[in-house]
Formats: C-alpha cells, structure tokens, sequence
C-alpha cells in the first residue's frame, strides 16, 4: 500500500513494508466487503502468534459490516469512534482471557494475557498490510455492555476493535475524521525507549 | 529464511512470509553478532508501534551477548533458559510502565500498557524475521532482580526477554534445547477462537 495521503513515520523508512506501510486508517470505503477467506486468513495470522505457555489467552468475535455482532458494536461506540469505525469492512472484537474458567482452566498470570492478545492482535494487523488492507485499532466503546450483548464469560475480558477494510474518500466524511488519519505521527525518540547498562541511560547516545 | 529443521505450522501455510516463516529458535549460534545498525532497526519497530491513546507505554533494556546488561541477565535465568538464552546474539529485555510516574505521567489503564508492549515487542519480532534474524521470547527469569540490578523504577514492569540471533547447529548443544525448538506446534482451533454471533459460536462452522 502506497498511499500519498499517508502522514509520514519519521525513522521509519527502513522498516520491513509492512511495518513501515501500516498505517491507522480513519476513512474507510463503506462499500468494501471482506470475504470469509480474507477474514479466515486474518484469523490464522491472530491464532499462530506466540504466547506465553503457548497459553493462547485471546478470543476474537468477528463482526463484519452488517452483522449483528456488528450491530451490537455500533450501539456501543463512543462518540469519538462512531462516525468512522461504522464504515470499516469489518471489526475483530478482541478478549482476553484473565481469570481461570469455572473448570479451573486458564492463565495463571492475566499480565501476560494481555501481553499475548497484544501480540496477536498485531499479527492480525501486519497480516491486514500483506493484504493491501488498512486496520485501525481503537478501545472507545462500552466493552461490559458488548461484553454483556455477546455473552462473554466473567473469566474474559473485552479488550479492543479492530477495525479492517481499505482506504475511502477522506472528501466524503467528516471532517473530524478526515483530520485525525492525517494527524502528525510522533514517537519518543529512542534516546526515551531504549536503554543499557541501566534504566534511563540510553542505548547509544 | 526457510529451513528445513523447522517443525510445521498446519494452517498457517498462506500467512505473509514474515508471520509464516518466524519461528521461535532455541538453538542460537554463539558467534553471531548483532551490530548497531540491526539492533537499531529492530528497535524502530518497537518504537513505532500503535498503542491506546499513543501512549507508548514501553521501553526496551539492550543486552548483546557480553555486554554488562547481558550478563545481569544472565545471572538471573530461570534453569529452563539457561541453557539456549546465553548463545543469543542480544536479548531486549522488555518493559511496561503500569503505573504514574512521580510527576504523575503514565498510564490510566495498565492492562493496556501489557497490550502494547506485546504489540510492540510483535512489531520488534517481525522486523527481526524480515531481516533473516529469529527471535524467541520467554518470560523465565527473576523479573524483579533484574529490575533491580538495572534500576528500573517500581512504576515499570519488567516482563519479557526477546532473544534475537541466527539458528545454529543443534548437533552443538544440549539435546534438550535441539528438541525444544522442534516440537509439535499446535493452536487451539479456530472453532474455538473465532466466534460470531455471540460467545462460543464458532465464527464459521
């Protein structure tokens, strides 16, 4: 994906493609559709990601555009996200397993429950820019009312969207949304990231 | 990189190369420098990683093979990793602020800081297989030790070490780190993932 309506990632240039191309799109085509193989092949990349244990703490309810997971969604956007997330092809719904299930089953530390959802989740998105799709995640909705809606155990925990589809015509939406993909992109340098020989002394000066 | 020691991934066969081919190594080749070029560009995908709010809520203790980081970590190994972890070329060991800092920056919602750490040490791991490079995580260490020994402050985690190097001869070590990395790789279904509808029903039957 080459889009020059992409802000730029400064220090980014020499990223692996689909690093450096992915990109939160804001604007999507709201006549674009996902097929089930392009979402199967979504999923495949979110179930082959590491974990820890090989634990595997994440569940994902697919909602695309149109379904009646998708509607629950849509009931429960904040309203920052409901003009732009509504018009993605599809959204992942993303839970993470924290407490044992009633069996007694599951993971024994929910810290890395979130870490290994946080993993796989990404897998999904880099899979999304191998495909030529932009994905966007967002956490503004009532995750105990979704959570509520769907039937998700006490033992699970909504956690994110993740909303996939291609680019649109930032023309033909709001401006409020057509700003905030072309937003200046900043990261802390890795002076503030990356440290040796001990916290706050930077890897290399 | 493809090789052929490596134990399959049924059903991950049409992932994008990068997500395919990564493979957790745990037989490292002990001679293999990373230089500073590599380690940096393994850790501008940490650092432009997405993250809730951009908050960015990680950071990353650089540990090439001898240096006095590493071998802080070192001394701290669970007997598991002691064996494998050592021959990795470095080890970032990763981190994530869960708490305000003292002048009360920080973030609001600490399950968040685990997902985008994960999300970024994902970033970090595939960057590394784009760049022929393996990465194997693990959680087997005394976190709190290290944090201390490298001053990292109580309103950070430490949480994981990503070991980041080439395969190497498993001929060459002990039998138990050569069966380690060929074991079966299973994933729970995706019948058991992947739900829609509402929690439990598989996405597609």
């Amino acid at each position: 994906m080459s889009d020059p309506l992409r802000a730029p990632m400064p220090g980014a240039e020499s990223l692996t493609d689909h690093l450096r191309d992915r990109w939160s799109v804001s604007v999507f085509e709201p006549t674009h559709t996902l097929d089930d193989t392009e979402i199967e092949l979504l999923l495949r990349a979110a179930q082959w990601a590491p974990s820890a244990g090989n634990g595997q703490p994440w569940g994902y309810l697919v909602a695309p555009r149109g379904s009646a997971t998708h509607d629950v969604l849509l009931a429960h956007l904040s309203r920052g996200n409901s003009g732009w997330v509504p018009r993605a092809s599809a959204v992942f719904i993303t839970v993470a397993q924290t407490a044992p299930d009633p069996d007694g089953n599951g993971p024994k530390w929910p810290t890395y429950s979130y870490y290994d959802l946080g993993q796989s989740a990404a897998h999904l998105t880099i899979q999304a820019a191998a495909m030529g799709l932009a994905a966007h995640q967002f956490a503004g909705f009532d995750h105990a009312a979704v959570g509520e809606a769907l039937g998700v155990p006490e033992w699970w925990q909504v956690m994110t969207g993740i909303a996939v589809g291609v680019h649109g015509d930032p023309a033909s939406v709001d401006p409020v949304d057509a700003e905030r993909e072309q937003r200046e992109r900043i990261r802390k340098p890795l002076t503030e990231i990356a440290y040796a020989g001990g916290w706050g002394q930077p890897w290399r000066r």
